[in-house]
């Protein structure tokens, strides 16, 4: 069946290993029939930069918080146009993909900007004007697959479970639990391409192909099984002592 | 005994709780007879995209490669004058503390694309030439300490050692140590202010006193114990086996 697929993604070399798999990732899902959406944040020249100029028509003058003027821009319909158009288009999308390189252990400028920006107070949080009632796993992009792709210059022995990096997936936690699956989405596994930098075009070939199976399953794979926060397995937003008993840190929220 | 710090901060607002934040560390660092030097981000208007126009002269004009050029420029002396001078408060400091609001489990864009475009390849990494020898307790940077001042507008509890967001401290780790321990420095735990969006002003005046007791301790304090990349502990970039054994995730990176 065919649906919209939006695309966001941080290279402004067209011929970056992001870029080919930017264009593998097109080719592919339009190939099977979905729609595209695209957000090229350099080309666009995205504002990285979360400030005043967000908020053009203050509730308060006087002194600048950033969770009231959201919420009050997003309520009164007075948002920047270029925050409203990424809204619109995270709300027509059925799934989410993320495709950049990993810039010290994290997002880019850029997309981090895209979501300190994109992601208002009422829409990916604060959602409904109930707190946190409707998070991780419940929220506005409900229903919604989301998934990284991400170009990674060290070595995958680095990233591994004991790897001296630590092991991605926990790195990108932040960003799959806390940008993703906060607001609602189920969450792909990472897919990540190691020694980015310094890939012999056969590898690249084979990588892209890799890539191409993948996006195949995008409707069809199981998510990773975050914890819901309303699915009872949280007391007082803590986990349940007779889950995961005596464990700490990220994974616990994953149920395994 | 008189020492330089660095101080790094992301918010515009001259009222807020960060703001609060880093006119304490003014003035205590000043009381004690330190040396400030300030990154005050949003009103230097720093640019927080990392992109083309960082490399006026390009060692590759045809294809863009950040790698490259970021060596090139920086081995050449032909960084843009902005880089150039966070790098050299970066080597002059004693100490570097970083005061940002948590957005989305990370720092602002403002701040990420300060590390992004400071930490220049020959800089914070591929450090004298050496690819990844010099890193993880070693670099650059190494002998100066750092610390992060967040403020987090969420409550203790979703981030304790159970808490749904993770612990603090582990989503922190790909800041303290993948860019903070990454060149070499020395890391101390983080000072978080809880709910920061909505303290009363006892509240505040008491989380600011704690603060500048912890600024008392600045140089006196133990760091964070990260294992050290090249004390031995690792074998071929993963954690010797016999260290931590039969355990995974990123808190194995710590000596307890």
């Amino acid at each position: 069946m065919s649906k919209t697929v939006l695309l966001v993604y941080a290279h402004p070399e067209p011929t970056s290993l992001t870029r080919l798999f930017v264009a593998a990732t097109e080719q592919t899902l339009t190939q099977q029939g979905h729609t595209l959406l695209q957000s090229d944040l350099y080309s666009m020249g995205w504002k990285a930069v979360f400030d005043e100029q967000d908020f053009p028509h203050r509730v308060n003058p006087e002194r600048f918080a950033y969770v009231q003027e959201s919420g009050h821009a997003y309520a009164t319909d007075q948002q920047t146009e270029d925050v409203t158009a990424e809204q619109h288009k995270l709300l027509a999308a059925d799934a989410v993909i993320l495709q950049f390189p990993l810039w010290w252990f994290g997002m880019p400028a850029i997309l981090k900007g895209w979501i300190d920006r994109v992601y208002a107070y009422g829409f990916a949080y604060g959602y409904k004007g109930e707190g946190n009632r409707y998070r991780y796993g419940d929220g506005i992009l409900k229903g919604k697959r989301a998934l990284l792709s991400v170009m990674v210059g060290g070595p995958e022995t680095d990233y591994s479970p004991r790897g001296i990096n630590g092991p991605l997936e926990e790195l990108l936690f932040p960003i799959t639990h806390g940008a993703l699956f906060f607001p609602g989405m189920d969450v792909l596994r990472t897919h990540a391409v190691y020694g980015a930098g310094n890939l012999s075009k056969e590898t690249v070939d084979r990588e892209l192909t890799a890539w191409r199976h993948r996006l195949e399953q995008l409707f069809d794979e199981s998510p990773i099984p975050f914890r819901r926060q309303n699915s009872g397995q949280y007391q007082q937003n803590m986990l349940a002592e007779h889950i995961a008993e005596g464990k700490t840190g990220l994974t616990i929220h994953i149920d395994d």
